[in-house]
């Protein structure tokens, strides 16, 4: 095992766009991209396990415990929409090589179901709050602000930003070499891990609703984060209790005479 | 070599019930399935290598080493008892990988016997001491709730716990993709890692016991815990020791200016 | 995905030499070959894309990213000039094994292009500035210390050096068993590897360029040191910055009761 | 590449005899195997590389570099002498799982020229100095301590040690599964990596050469050493400083406002 898809149903979807949300800084995309998933109605349609993941499982009040994964949901687009992959998840890679290698198994796998764009959502942390989050632009391929510059995406922040680290990244600087468009929407937000910002996620999602036609009521984000929340903040506490319980070092040997190590 | 496992013999077994009991905190787990290795006189059958555990071997009194290994025991029932599979060992994986890598190993082997059925045995510290430990239970189909909800068994305490991280969760978690159904029998206890406590094993057993209709005498288990104690302990502080000695920092070159860094 | 090589292009390269220039102390060996390219022209015909680089995207002022790689340029001698296989990149392996497999795949590819020399670009760290910093050889056959004794090459100092850490070590360590000949040329540097010393690389490009009669104008150094520098600063900031964020502490739980560590 | 082996020359052996001595404590294994290897003049066979050494080459004062490996020498016997294979080398594995690793490869090597027995030859770090440091045993098979009972090795002090660790161990550890008969020659030495311990070397040397039936002058040992420890020593710095300038914190960006981590 390193990472591996379990396909639960092979949707035919027709020429559908990606959209990847998993937790980062400010949960920005997971948030935005798990309330489209509820909003749409959206069906799971495959896993992703990891080694890659933190080895322990999540147990929830009904006492049932689930493996760490990333999930798979399609939607069928009504008139005009257009069919649509959508990632969420519990968790990211936690370290570097397997960011590498769980984005390349999603790039496979919605390759195969033919998809051409791809939009990733992230946060963007600026150290302070502000009343409107403004959603920063990135593509991977620059004839794509062209494109999408009139969609109330900032892309002359680009200069600001320095890096986009993990699955929203590299998403699209791989998805370049498998012919994939890819534009990462960025919402600003204070930067600290653990505080949501559902208000962030809102404006993402307003601008990605715009540009895919989709019409999402966003009233009840605030409140279905607090549901949300509740689960993505175990899954964050857990985590960092469990990484910080096997930084521990050692205890100390009772009696060190009888301990020795050798070369 | 990743992980690796040995058959030393191909046991029939029919319809074989499953139960894990590695290191983990208060050696709850450990102790109890090492206490019904020894009661039901169970018999090695396969051992599990990995180089996801410590890079040593461990020395007896008799001037003989071992490598680190997870090992195999089968039971055959008699009269009403089920025939079963017993997991042991000296040491869980030492990276999160491991983790994932050996379990599913451990899965596939049990699955080739037919294993349906699996209970995993492990400790949740719950910072004091009590009494009479109670046996917390997390499961990884919902609907197992039911079937052993009158076993002595609390599953109304899942809320208080998190994650089960290392085998004993994973073994559920992953356990759920092999079709194989699971309960994790956790046993209150202080948690402090190497104080090891034989009075929760106890309530461990006595649960597992009654589910399984085993007879087990329960008495010795003091005693034999005081016995197996010293050479788990042996392990754990040897590992603990030798972690501390592979994370300390390099020792000084003594001539700094012949040693420089070219990038 | 851990490492892979992209072909863009095969060009038919006749006995080519191969010379590599990584981000390493003083980006010396980087600046050097980046110079080397731009003056030469030299076409790009191959991508490097590693696991073991940092997992991240770079965001340029267009707003459009790309993943971080290593590129490999050819350039099709004049005259008696000899065809040209140069490797410069955004970053080297984030971990020890990556730099042995990521030297690997470049041998492979360049052996395939028929290279029997290699010349690898590096800093020396000194501890101090110095107003002509000498070129230090290294050689992985010590036939070529005469071969190439008369090339302003200090084949003196090895003695006090001791290893030479990277790409620019492993390529002449592990070239050998691939049956090239390899020369290490160092420049001597200040050391600090953030502080990037285009007068080191002017003194290494000098002497390479004696040594395969190329007539490289050194004058536009200094100038294009400082574009090129924005850029790589950019680079090495942003793994610094994204390194120092992966490596704190996770965030406490704010409920520690609920979250508790099970082995 | 993780491990492999370049085999130089494919000797015939009759019944060879294994021997192993690599850097460790005191590194009385290193300095043992080595001496053995010169007074025999024994012939290199093969080489074992790893990305699991740091990835660097070893500069020589002939301005030539290697890369770090392991090597593999065969000694013909004379008379009544087995024909012996001995393993010495620069470095062990510098994570946990390369010792494993590396191990195997050696037994399928050494396996495969027929050996049935093996010495592995290390330190035992006793706090303290003592005139005639004691040879400690420990075998893979408890049959062994008779069969060696007489042979001057300290086969009382199992107790006293807790593990083997690195390849000394494993060799013994793995090397059961292998089918090999396997002894671990521990020289008592004070402990302190760097200091090497020429006369704990020579007792164990003495043991070994009485076994074997060999007749090894140990006269210039201490002189010998201290040619060798030159390099030995060389090797360990570089080592040291390597990984500490790898351990290093990653320098502050400069400009803190234009580098953000988004997740």
């Amino acid at each position: 095992m390193t990472s591996k898809i379990v396909e639960l149903e092979k949707p035919k979807l027709k020429n559908p766009v990606f959209v990847e949300g998993l937790p980062g800084i400010g949960n920005v995309g997971r948030i935005a991209a798990g309330y489209l998933v509820e909003q749409l109605k959206a069906k799971k349609f495959a896993e992703l396990l990891s080694s890659h993941f933190m080895p322990f499982v999540l147990l929830h009040p009904s006492s049932s415990v689930h493996v760490l994964k990333n999930e798979f949901f399609y939607y069928k687009g009504k008139g005009k929409e257009r069919d649509m992959i959508i990632l969420i998840g519990d968790s990211q890679s936690i370290d570097p090589e397997g960011h590498y290698e769980i984005v390349e198994e999603v790039l496979k796998l919605i390759k195969g179901y033919g998809v051409k764009e791809m939009f990733t959502l992230a946060g963007f942390g600026i150290g302070e709050e502000v009343k409107k989050p403004k959603v920063i632009g990135a593509v991977n391929d620059s004839a794509l602000v062209k494109k999408y510059g009139k969609s109330g995406i900032d892309f002359e922040a680009g200069n600001r930003i320095g890096t986009i680290v993990g699955a929203s990244g590299l998403l699209l600087g791989l998805g370049r070499y498998y012919g994939l468009d890819g534009v990462c929407l960025l919402g600003e937000t204070v930067g600290f891990p653990i505080i949501p910002d559902p208000k962030s996620a809102e404006e993402v999602l307003k601008v990605l609703s715009k540009i895919l036609g989709l019409k999402i009521d966003v009233s009840e984000l605030e409140k279905k984060v607090k549901e949300m929340q509740e689960f993505i903040k175990k899954v964050q506490e857990a985590q960092a209790g469990a990484i910080a319980q096997m930084m521990k070092p050692p205890e100390k040997p009772a009696d060190k005479d009888k301990l020795t190590y050798i070369g």
